[in-house]
């Protein structure tokens, strides 16, 4: 009996690794990927629950704030009721651009937890300072699995 | 009956200004502040028409994304069907922030015209690298007006 529940806590623990969450993340990323958007997906995590989701929407809402963090964090500080996010973590597939960088600012986000790199419009190719100074980074968190959506992707797209 | 024809004609160029239009702007300003709101508006041109309109909401919507020029961008996309607003003019009584001037990248917005300068939270702190390098940059359009109305606003505030 007590090695069960000793399992159970363990299984519990290493389920809210930041694996799990981005594992999550991921399966955002793969619902945009049913409507053929590009496949980004996001959560936002507050006292180790997931409090919002969201995928990239850009192209069937015809509107470009439609991004995955931007929807995660309105929908976030809706569960919260307030606009600060400062003990929540985001897990996002693909590094924020500078607008939803710029967002998170606002936001003063406690941590953002990153899978793949974005060398094009990723934010830090305009600066780290876009960032809240007391916003956590951890970048390459199943960063090939999240790249991977990505490439598949793109590479359809080019056949 | 000519003279008046002419007369007509030529207050309808004059109305349509990059004046008439940031008068416009700060006109949702004075939306902002009747919430309670920090007073920045913004409109949306195109083809000499207001397409989308837009004023902070982001204190009662409990919502760092409802910037003026973020509800205007969604708006405007919305009007015209399209993500892409390489047509278009912003009209905005204070200088965009981070998030706002990211997202004008993704629009493509041909022109912005900027009522007042924002020090503290300017893309330009940035960099103007955040811009598309298409869209044409304007400033200081009835900077006073606009400034008066946040100066204003944040002397109450401190009360």
């Amino acid at each position: 009996m007590t090695y069960n529940i000793l399992y159970l806590c363990r299984m519990e623990i290493n389920l809210k690794t930041d694996e799990y969450f981005m594992r999550q993340a991921i399966e955002e990323a793969k619902k945009a990927l049913e409507f053929d958007e590009v496949p980004v997906g996001a959560v936002i995590v507050c006292g180790n629950s997931i409090i919002a989701r969201g995928y990239n929407y850009v192209e069937h809402l015809n509107d470009v704030t439609a991004h995955a963090e931007m929807q995660a964090f309105t929908s976030a500080s809706d569960h919260l009721g307030g606009k600060f996010l400062n003990e929540c973590t985001l897990y996002v597939t693909l590094e924020p651009c500078v607008m939803c960088a710029g967002a998170s600012y606002w936001t003063r986000i406690k941590r953002i937890v990153i899978g793949a790199a974005d060398k094009k419009n990723g934010y830090r190719e305009i600066g780290k300072k876009i960032l809240h100074p007391k916003t956590n980074i951890e970048f390459g968190c199943l960063e090939t699995e999240c790249g991977k959506l990505l490439s598949d992707f793109f590479k359809d797209k080019r056949k």
